[in-house]
């Protein structure tokens, strides 16, 4: 028996735990060989990667420190006293094993799987350990099964009605905010559009970031549930939504990985609609030389997969392939983005037009999915909300009932123009690049950071003129971005990159 | 610029850095993504995985702590400065993804992923993504280059001599501890043998744990070649020699993930063998149902593979295929093992029988490399070494050039025998389960923990006679060890196994 102490140390997504090198009850050396122990609190335990402590003054000889993500897992205090053991094998483990060996996993091993991850009991070695086994190969059905079991894992909304329509996209194109224009458009004709997003993870802004600028989104499920009620929308950040919560986990080791394949995005973008609650899907696939999916050929696999298990799952869905050649709108950072988004519900004149059109295309085929929409009528009942006023006031009613945002941000006061080398034609645009830039300039941790795009693809320039802006409210992110972009700056005229390294 | 702290933490194989959550200079946040961060501390630079921490008295917001490895690998000093960025991109981790995907490496790519491995600039999970997608399929020319890039990423001995042989056995049978015996005979005849030996990690003992009980094996490089140059032979840990450092990285992520294909498998031997700087090579591979290697089939594929690579690596092979139906010997644990290694040197007529044949077998096929012996005369010159007493006093001349034991161990004082539940013959042991409980009892970490073998296959049981004696130190692995035995205690009697379990 060890005393728990807690040891502030955040290890996300791991528990880890740590017990001294002269502990008595135990010997570490008989754990450190596999790393991992199991700790038993009453009823509850965890698995912990192991850490072993030479500091006396940490954790003491007769106790068992436990990282935060450990100590709140276990739901122990500090000074009790629980077990520890040799971490119990894990069957799951052994279909892993043989799926690294070329088999195919049934419905059962998957759920295992899912499960064991979903409660921390796989380390980032062993999550990575499936998900490459998986990467070199799975069936239609292993990835209707992991979809089937990634939903199963966590809570499920349940919405008292019938049609609940949900608007997604594969992401990868910087500025394409179009769910904060979208859900009110949908909910002002009248359907139910809970929005949950994400934060930026590698892109400069999420759909929750660039709200972040007009409302608070930080919403707890109860006060989630409120807003629908009174708005039948809301645009609020997921993270407090326990949906799919194996997905968050197997994130965790894709992102560094930049393991991203087709198989593991429909089954994780389909359990998280699935797990909401949504009946009803318009699911954007960019397609562009940069974007995530680069050729017709991918996009229609990808659509079939997407709609082989949206099927089996019980979930409508439309699939839209978009225009992933370049950034959308002007913006690219939370503030610049949120500026977009307003200007076009507002009707603004100086609105981007590629956003605006996008969202109308977009809701439009939401709205397609309501019966009394006239087939092919979706796009025309969309331009009419949005012109009428509704959806801005619809906006509104959204922000008011999510509450007032957790800081005032404002566009980066450091600015820096990146001028064109020549007369031309912008020929291309770097989503990759460009999001890059904007993230070194401070996006999405400092809202006002980003990049204000001054030409788009099509656009004439003469030498001289601004392509973009760049903003930055740190001098050390600022000095960063704008030597990336001296480097290459991501946007080519007349076929030819612009900027001076090699890259160019 | 941050100052650096030790932090007394062991988590390796990992190098892991500690920064404050409300580190000043830095923004955690911004590295968390990714969990981890480049360490620069004037020409020196590691990567790290970053903890996250909340206690102000383990470091500071103007500070770095730095774990065990990282402070060791980055070699800096208490208070002095270092500077952290964002980790560079490692084009190799670029090539891994192409193995995901169904690409074959290059040489070029297998060195690159080798160097940062040995470099520690892989964490674990992107270990385990290179470890799996190879794992699915590896040309002979990648088992090549890898064999050849682990080689060349580490140190290298050489032996200023023509010939110099070494023993190796794939491992899997308790008792096996053929190379204590093999070494003196044929360092008696006057070939070079110096023998470096693994700890035992997941095994009940490794030559080095049983050596140990005999003379003290943790030799530095220069102390290891003096033993050489007066005796001709050594046996003693390799923890000390750099060799192959990649492969004990790849073994810390292969051994917990259970992962132990063929091909990593040879990569591993062979490399450290042309590593140590040996010419010559006799490899055991037991084959039988409980061992590593389960058919004869599977036998000629990894010979064929050994083969393949020792050759283009300049090593002269020979494999040996040998029976690998039960543990070799009677003893099981350092102590009963280094009793039956130093019974058949002595010509005791009580020594294991098997253990002898099997030491006489080896020790044979290398004395055939010597150009002086005639074809087909090896086994019974090794034969007359042992039973003039040369090995002997050759063995005894090893451990006095090695020095005495760090302490005297002798047989665990707690012991237990598992009874034959019927009469009948002894049909069946199974190595792996007698490997665990041999572990549970105490082997390797106490000395004289383990099992003494007092029936093997083939032998005559009455009913209440012993099979084993578990042989203890501690109460509490005495009683994990005894209750495993008798749910099921890895012996079996006229096709049936022994035991009150499930498994029985």
């Amino acid at each position: 028996m060890l005393k728990v102490r807690f040891v502030a140390l955040d290890t996300y997504p791991e528990n880890t735990a740590f017990l001294s090198r002269t502990c008595t009850a135990y010997r570490p050396e008989e754990f450190q060989a596999l790393r991992k122990i199991e700790i038993v609190n009453g009823g509850k335990t965890i698995l912990a990667t192991l850490v072993i402590s030479d500091d006396p003054s940490l954790v003491a000889s007769d106790e068992i420190g436990l990282g935060s993500q450990a100590f709140r897992r276990l739901g122990a205090r500090e000074g009790e006293t629980v077990r520890i053991t040799q971490p119990p094998p894990r069957p799951s483990l052994d279909a892993v094993r043989r799926k690294i060996n070329g088999a195919t996993m049934t419905d059962a091993e998957i759920a295992a799987v899912i499960a064991d991850i979903a409660a921390h009991r796989y380390s980032p070695m062993e999550i990575a350990a499936f998900l490459v086994s998986s990467a070199a190969f799975m069936t239609t059905d292993e990835v209707l099964a992991l979809t089937r079991a990634m939903t199963d894992v966590g809570e499920k909304l349940s919405w008292d009605m019938p049609m609940v329509v949900d608007k997604h996209c594969i992401g990868g194109i910087p500025g394409n905010r179009t769910s904060m224009i979208v859900a009110p458009i949908v909910a002002a004709h009248g359907l139910y559009m809970p929005k949950t997003s994400s934060r930026a993870i590698t892109s400069p802004a999420g759909t929750a970031d660039t709200m972040e600028v007009l409302a608070r989104v930080d919403l707890a499920m109860d006060e989630m549930m409120s807003v629908v009620r009174k708005t039948k929308s809301c645009l609020i950040w997921g993270g407090h939504v326990n949906l799919s919560p194996a997905d968050d986990v197997l994130i965790s080791v894709e992102r560094p990985l930049h393991i991203d394949t087709r198989e593991q995005m429909v089954a994780s973008i389909i359990s998280k609609k699935a797990a909401a609650g949504s009946t009803h899907l318009v699911l954007d696939i960019p397609v562009g030389p940069t974007a995530k999916v680069r050729s017709g050929m991918d996009a229609a696999r990808l659509k079939k997969l997407f709609e082989y298990v949206a099927d089996r799952m019980g979930l409508t869905v439309d699939i839209v392939m978009t225009d992933g050649a370049q950034p959308v709108g002007r913006g690219i950072g939370p503030v610049l983005e949120a500026r977009d988004v307003m200007a076009v519900l507002r009707n603004d004149p100086v609105a981007p037009g590629d956003l605006r059109a996008r969202a109308l295309l977009l809701a439009g085929r939401i709205l397609e999915f309501d019966p009394q929409v006239r087939g092919g009528a979706g796009r025309a009942r969309a331009e009419e909300i949005l012109d009428s006023g509704a959806a801005l006031a619809k906006m509104e009613e959204i922000i008011e009932a999510q509450g007032p945002p957790p800081e005032i941000a404002c566009a980066g006061g450091l600015t820096h123009e990146l001028k064109a080398s020549r007369d031309g034609i912008v020929t291309a645009m770097d989503c990759f690049r460009l999001a890059r830039i904007a993230r070194l300039a401070g996006a999405p941790m400092d809202k006002g950071a980003g990049i204000d795009l001054l030409k788009k693809v099509g656009d004439p320039v003469v030498k001289g003129e601004p392509l973009y802006r760049i903003h930055s409210c740190f001098k050390s992110d600022f000095d960063f971005a704008n030597r990336m972009a001296e480097e290459s700056c991501g946007v080519s005229i007349d076929g030819r990159h612009e900027g001076k390294g090699e890259a160019a």
